[in-house]
C-alpha cells in the first residue's frame, strides 16, 4: 500500500515509522513533518536522521507548517519526548535534502500522481492535511482513505480532561479533516491507552541491532513520562498502533462510525473529540457511512506484533 | 434524613417523589419546581397533585424560575414526559396553596432553620439551587450535602452527544452549583443508564393500589420514548436512582471525587460536564477532596428496590 506519513516525531512516531519501514506491505512514499511533540523543523529533522538509521535515506522528507491554523506553535512536549524530541538520542544526521515543496504541497503533488491509491496516516495534529485540503478541494477524492492517530471519544484526554494532544494542537484543522468527506478512522486513546510496551519490550529492543537499540533509548524517556501515569514503566503505543490500523495488522474488533465534530470553542473542551454515541444504547446501534469510523478496541494485544516488526529493522 | 427535593416532574421525577415518600427515613420538608421535561408552574402543580395522590397534602411545594439563568425556558420535553409532564395521567387535583416564597427564597429559609440538617436533592436544571446560592452566599456551608440527577462524564450525552439534559437546560446553573464548595454528588447518565425498568416491573404497578398504579400510567408514556433507545419497553431510572443514592438504599459501587465543570460556551458540547478523570490510568487515582463525587456504578440493580417501595406507597 502507498503511504503519506503526516508525523511530529516524536517517540511513538519514531516507532511508527520503524513499523511502517519494517512492514512488507507498505511502501512508504513520502513523509510530511508537522509541528506538535517538537517544532516541525526538528520534527523533519528527526524524520530524516530515522529514515538514515533504517537505511531509507530515499524517502523524501517535506517540512510542513510550524504554526497551527489559529494559533503559533508553543514549545511541543518535552517533559514527554525530550528537548529534541526524540528523547534526546543523537542521531547521525541524514544529509537528504528535503523535498522543495511544504507538506501539504507535496501530499497533493503524490495524490495527485496517483490517484485513488494514496493511503493517509497522519499521526501528529491534523494542520497539514487541512492546508492540503485547501491547495486543492478535490485532495478528498484523491486519497484512498486516511488514518488518524488522535482524540478521545469516551476516554478521558490527556493534555486537558476532555482533549487528546493532536486534536488539541490544531482543532480548526481537525474539524477541516473531519468534515471533508473522505473516508476517516480515527484511532483515539480509547483504543491507544490499552496497547502498551512494557519493561520486558524495552529491554528486547536495548537488546537489539542497532536500530532497534536507538529507539529502545528514545523510549526510556518515554516511559519516565508515562510511569507517573500508569504507575509502572511501560508506554502507550498511540503512533503505532494507528499505523497498524492502516495496514490491518492490528484488527479492529470495536469501532463506530458516526458523526464527530470538534469543539473549536475557547471553553474548557476546547480540542475534544465528541462523536455521536447516543445510538449505543440501541441493540443495534444506527449507521452513519459518512461519519468517521471510530476505534475503540483491537482483537489482540499489539506489542508482541510491534516489537516482532522492530527487531527486525 | 432532612430533605429539600428539586424537580421538575417528569415522569421519572414522579417515581423519585413517590420513592421518598415510601421510604421511612426520608423527611421531605419541602419540594421546589423549576422548569426542564415542563414549565415551573406545571411541575409545581403536578408535585402538588403527586403529593395529594400519595397522601402527603401537607408538604408544602414552592414554585420556582421558569426561566433558566442565560435563556428562556422553551417548552420542555413532551415528547419525553407527555404534555403534562406526567404521561398525559390526569390526576385529581391537589388544593393546598403554594408555599408563598419562590423555591429558591424557600430552600434558603428551610437551610437557616435547620442549619447542616438539609439534604438537597435536585433531579431538575439548577437553577433554583444556583439562584438560592446568590441569595444567601452562606447556603453552602449551611447543608448536609446535595445529590444531583445530572451530567454525562464518560458516558454519551443524551440531548445532544455530549450533554445530558438537566445540565443543558441550565449550564450556567450547573457551573455555580458544582463550584459553590458543598458536597455534591453527581448521578449521571454514566449510572443512570443502567438501572432500568423492564415490562414486569410496569405490569407490576399497573396492577398493584392506585398509587402505584397512576405512576404505571406515567409510565407508559415513558416506555414509548425509551424503546425507541433501548429496543424493548423499558425506562432509565434516572431520578429515583439519585434520590436512592441520597438515602443510600444504591449503594455507590465505583465513584471518583474529581474536578467537574461545566461548559457553558456555544459550541458542540455546551451543557456538558467535564470531569477530570486523566487520573484513572493510574493504579491508584489521585484524591480531589473539594471535588464532585462523580457516581459510575452502584452494588445492585436498583429496579427491585424501587419496585418494592413504590408498591408499598
Amino acid at each position: 500500500m502507498l503511504v503519506y506519513l503526516d508525523c511530529d516525531p516524536g517517540i511513538d512516531d519514531a516507532l511508527a515509522l520503524g513499523y511502517l519501514l519494517a512492514h512488507p506491505d507498505v511502501e512508504l512514499a513520502l513523509i510530511g513533518s508537522v509541528s506538535g511533540n517538537t517544532d516541525a523543523a526538528t520534527a523533519a529533522a528527526n524524520a530524516r536522521d530515522l529514515l538514515e538509521l533504517f537505511g531509507h535515506p530515499e524517502i523524501p522528507v517535506a517540512v510542513g507548517r510550524t504554526d497551527f491554523l489559529s494559533h503559533p506553535y508553543s514549545g511541543g512536549a518535552p517533559h514527554v519526548h525530550g528537548n529534541n524530541g526524540i528523547g534526546g538520542v543523537q542521531l547521525p544526521g541524514g544529509a537528504a535534502p528535503f523535498a522543495p515543496g511544504s507538506a501539504a504541497e507535496e501530499l497533493v503533488g503524490l495524490a495527485r500522481s496517483r490517484p485513488g491509491e494514496l493511503h493517509v496516516l497522519a499521526i501528529g495534529p491534523l494542520t497539514n492535511l487541512a492546508v492540503a485540503l485547501e491547495i486543492d478541494p478535490e485532495l478528498a477524492s484523491l486519497v484512498a482513505d486516511v488514518v488518524v492517530m488522535g482524540g478521545a471519544a469516551l476516554a478521558p484526554g490527556n493534555v486537558t480532561a476532555a482533549a487528546e494532544a493532536n486534536i488539541h494542537n490544531d482543532p480548526e484543522a481537525a474539524a477541516a479533516v473531519f468534515a471533508a468527506g473522505w473516508d476517516v478512522t480515527l484511532v483515539p486513546l480509547d483504543a491507544t491507552m490499552f496497547q502498551r510496551f512494557e519493561q520486558g519490550d524495552l529491554d528486547a529492543l536495548l537488546a537489539g541491532g542497532p536500530r532497534a537499540a536507538a529507539l529502545g533509548r528514545m523510549l526510556e524517556t518515554y516511559y519516565a513520562f508515562y510511569t507517573q501515569h500508569f504507575g509502572r514503566p511501560s508506554s502507550a503505543l498511540h503512533d503505532p498502533l494507528a499505523a497498524a490500523v492502516l495496514t490491518g495488522e492490528a484488527v479492529v474488533s470495536r469501532a463506530s462510525r458516526v458523526p464527530v465534530v470538534v469543539d473549536t470553542g475557547d471553553g474548557p473542551g476546547r480540542g475534544q473529540t465528541i462523536a455521536e454515541l447516543r445510538g449505543r444504547y440501541r441493540p443495534v446501534a444506527p449507521e452513519h457511512p459518512e461519519g468517521v469510523r471510530v476505534v475503540f478496541d483491537i482483537a489482540d494485544p499489539f506489542a508482541p506484533q510491534l516489537l516482532a516488526r522492530l527487531l527486525a529493522l
